[in-house]
This record gives C-alpha cells, structure tokens and sequence, in this order.
C-alpha cells in the first residue's frame, strides 16, 4: 500500500491535511491518491448542516462535537466555505473555527474553499469526506452555507441533512425553506429565545403537513435550539439535536434508506467526477491555444453567438457516438 | 426574420416572456431562438446587484427603477432566484415583485429559477438577458443573492456590480466581503440606520484602501441607504445610488473598461454554453442506457471509484485530439 494511504488510513492527521490541502488546490496526483482511498471508504454516517449565513452553523456544529464526543465518537467537521472563491477560505479558516476542540485528537476539522470556477466545490467536499472516511472517523460533519444549487449538491454528499433556520430573517428566508424543504431531514430553530421563532415553527409545520416528504416514514423534527450564551438551556437543547440525528440514522439503516442515500451520493460523484473529466481538458486546450480568447472577441464583436461556438467546439472534440 | 423574434425586437412583453420560460425550462427551440436574436443585443447597461438574503436587495431594485424611470430609460429587471431549485421560484415570482411597476409599461420584470443540477443558471441568465437586450431595454437589472462562485458567474454577465450590505449580520457576512470585494464596483450599506452601520462602514473603507482595485481609476464608492420606510432620506439615498452607478457607466465607457467587462461577459458566456453543449448530451445518453444507474451501484459497492468511471467515459466520448 502507498505509505500516504497507510498513514491516512491509520488515523494521521499531516498526510490526511495534505491530502485535502492537495484535493482543495486541484493537485493532479490527488486524484490518483483518492482513488486509492476509495477502497476504504463508505463507513462513516455524514451529517450535512447547512442554513443561511448567520444562521449559528458552526456554533451548533460545536456544541454537535461536544454532544457526540461524550459517546466516544471520532469526528471530522468539513466547514464548506464557498463564500470565499477568491482568497480561498483563508479568513474564515480551521484556526478560528472550532478552537474548543483543537487538542482532541478525536476530533478533525478541515475547512474547504472553492476555487475556479468549473464547480468543483462539491467534487471537492466528496473527496474530502472521502480522506475522513478513511481516516476511519465514526461521525463525519459536513457544514455549508445553505443558499444555491452549488450547495444542495454539496449536501448531497451527506446520509442526514439538518437545515438550520433562524426567526426574523426576511422573505428570501422563508423563501429559501421552500428548497430547503425537499432535503431537510432535520430542521432546527436557532436563536429560539428571539421574536417570530414560534410563528417560523407553526409555518415550517404547516408547510410539513402539506409536504409529500412525510409519506415515507420520516416527519422532519423540528428542534428549537435557544440562546447560545445560555449554557444550560443550550446544552438541553442541543443534546436533543444529536438525539433526533441519531434516530434519523437509526431510522435510514431500518428502512433500507440508507442505501438510498449511498445511491445518491453515488450519482453525485459520478456527476461531479464526469463534469470535470469532460470539460477540464476541452477548456485547457482552448485556453492554451488562445481560441478561447479568439471566440470572446468574435462573441462581442456580433460576430458570432456562443451556441455556435460551443457547438463547434464540441463537434471537434466528441466522437460521433455509434446508435445502439 | 422569424416572427418571435420580430416581435421581441419590437418589445412584445408576450413573446419576451414565453421565450425566457422556455429558456428557463431548456426547451430546444429557445436556443436556436436565442441564436437568432444574437445580432440585436448588446446596446443595454446591465447592472448586477447582490447581497445577502435579507439584505433588501429588491426594496433597492425597486427604489432604482423608480429614479431611471424618471429619465424615461426603459428597464428590464431580472431577479434570479436561486433559492428554490425546486419549486422553480413559483413562491417568489413576478407577482409579488415590485407590484409597483406592474403597470408601467417601460418595466418588464421576471423572475428566472434554477432548474436541474447542471449549472444552467448562469446560462439562463445570459440568454434571459439577451432577450430583454432584443427588447430594446435601456437597462437591465439582474438581481440575485450573492453567495458562492454560481451567484459571481451570474453577476460576471453585468457591466457594472452593486454589493448590498447590512449592517450586524455576522461573521460569515463578513468574510463574505472578501470574495465580494473583487467583484463589487458600488457597495451599499442599506439599512443604515441600524447599529453598526458606521462600523461596517469603516471597516469597508479599510478594506477597500488595502485592496488593490483602487488602482484602476475606480474607487469603489460607499453608499449609505437609510430605513425604506422614512420615504424622504430613502429617496434621497437610493437617488445617490442611481447616480454612482450612472457615473460609473461613464467611467467604463470613458476608460475603454466596458470593452472589457464585454470581453468577460462574452468569455463567460462561451464557458457556460460549452458546459452544457459538451456534459448534456452524455448525461443524456448514459441516463438513457441506464449506465448511469449501473456506474451509481458499482461506486456505492465500492467495485469502482467515481474519477475511473468518469474516465472511462470520457475516453469512449472523446476524440484523440491531435496535437499541434
């Protein structure tokens, strides 16, 4: 076995941070390490928790590690920082996160930028994930700022997803539970202590009464978490997080779910794997000769429409497909 | 000339709208439509604005639309929604929108939601643009929240970015700057009457004195907007934002930088259409054989990993390219 392989399969941190550093910067040889990786993967239960920004994320994410710590669970957190594409996640990174949990060697937290723009964030997190399930960590925490495509197909990546909600957020908010709605296993009512989180809670339930979602055996909770400066209600209230993502795990292996969800997760890596496979090398080879360039000028001089353009490329690039 | 196309150029609000639904649900047709309309396009301002959800962003859209309108320019606002990749953004649509303007005939607003995983937003909003470009529109407004590297794709098609900002919104929001402030070429600290508001402030102009943006001739400039809901200084605010934004129009045109906002524009566009014209067809045809399932079972069976997949794949569609 590589020795990077046996070091990050035997729990070592450095490999594992460069790997993820290597994953993170699009290192070639990455790729070819994860694929070996593979082979040791699949056995961790990955939590997604996503939710507006200011939503208190990464303060339940740590009360969650707390929680779950007390069970003598490993954990690796993956903070998704797709807000950040260009300085790379620097400000927001592993150093002021978390900083209660850097001495427990059972506990990993890496955080994720994304960079470039041919949405490899979400390629990225799965193969991050991917270093943590091979580190053999019990409890991999998947946190993202829940707003976008970009991050439902991160959170795809995830068996459970909890989307975090907070009262009084304005009308793209509530809005937003509409999407949030088809992927929320769990949802939690943060800052439960302020004004409007009774009235968010009767209309989330309403909207789950009405919701198909509840036909298949699992009504998403809703957990109101209070005051964070609160120890004592806090504690209680996020104890009863963890709680209810253990039943929801619980739930996932008796009714054959979780299966479902590896599938899913499945199809999303192929996805992601194939969308950059593909356009990676045209988009190389098109800005190494400068076409790509040439193309731009022709676009906005009027003198040509970028379906055509896309189409001629295409045409030199794909093989005629044989009918089956 | 095609008869669509002959009355969106003419700027029927029917047939505008028909072709940026059709756009929005990928209907085949829209495309070649859109081909065809590519010669009459290119004469409007585009301005993007973004911010949090939250932040007011379609209060400002609102208040801007006002103060163009009385210089009798004819607008046409897209408001991306990126929020509901479900519900197709029928929760957030035209009707609740800037009911305002409904009448007014210089005003066509729309709304356009994700649809699908492959990254056709961006793609939509340059197409949806292109139709009210055709429709003679002095300005366009798109709107969206502004988080990830999706939401900079869809603002890269505008020539001139507004950056919504409020003050106490969090830490996230915060480091959210960073990656804003190389996009933004106006920010607006809305909801200024609130505490903090000064400190953001501050802090933005410290930022922005570090960054090396400034060097360009353009300083990103700070504008204050007060509580929507005390008419007289909102007025007066939003009155001052329409006029940083038109000095900025100057400023592009003037220092040759609109060449190159077009340039990007057009770059962007040719990445966006080269995106689905090379992954489509393959999704499609991998989805029709039920390949993708069986890739999807062996991946979760840990027979395969997702990159030898994708390269295998990628070798049965791709032609040996010759090297020059």
């Amino acid at each position: 076995m590589d020795s990077t392989i046996k070091k990050i399969c035997s729990g070592d941190v450095r490999s594992a941070s460069r790997l993820i550093r290597d994953i993170e910067d699009k290192i070639p040889e990455a790729k070819a390490k994860i694929k070996k990786l593979y082979a040791h993967t699949g056995k961790s239960f990955i939590i997604g928790i996503t939710g507006a920004p200011g939503a208190g994320k990464s303060t339940l994410t740590d009360a969650l590690i707390t929680e779950l710590r007390k069970q003598n669970k490993t954990i690796g957190v993956l903070a998704v920082d797709p807000t950040s594409p260009f300085t790379g996640g620097a400000i927001l990174g592993d150093r002021i996160r978390m900083q209660r949990h850097a001495e427990d060697p059972g506990v990993f937290v890496r955080s994720l930028a994304t960079r470039g723009a041919l949405g490899g964030l979400s390629q990225a997190v799965g193969d991050a994930i991917h270093v943590m399930e091979a580190m053999g960590k019990d409890i991999i925490i998947v946190e993202t700022v829940g707003i976008g495509q970009q991050e439902i197909d991160i959170i795809n990546h995830a068996h459970s997803v909890v989307v975090v909600l907070v009262p009084g957020m304005g009308d793209e908010i509530q809005t937003m539970k509409a999407g949030l709605m088809e992927i929320a296993d769990i949802f939690v009512i943060n800052k439960a202590n302020r004004a409007g989180a009774k009235q968010l809670q009767t209309e989330l339930t309403s909207m789950l009464n009405l919701s198909s979602k509840t036909a298949d055996g699992w009504k998403p909770p809703i957990v109101m978490v209070g005051d964070a400066f609160k120890p004592d209600t806090f504690v209680k209230d996020t104890a009863k997080l963890t709680q209810k993502i253990e039943e929801h795990h619980v739930y996932l292996q008796q009714s054959g779910k979780l299966t479902e969800r590896m599938h899913r997760k499945a199809m999303a890596e192929i996805k992601d794997a194939l969308s950059s496979c593909l356009l990676e090398p045209v988009f190389e080879s098109l800005t190494a000769s400068g076409e790509l360039e040439h193309f731009a000028e022709k676009i906005k001089s009027g003198k040509a429409d970028p379906y055509s353009v896309a189409e001629e490329i295409t045409q030199r690039f794909f093989k005629k497909q044989d009918k089956k």
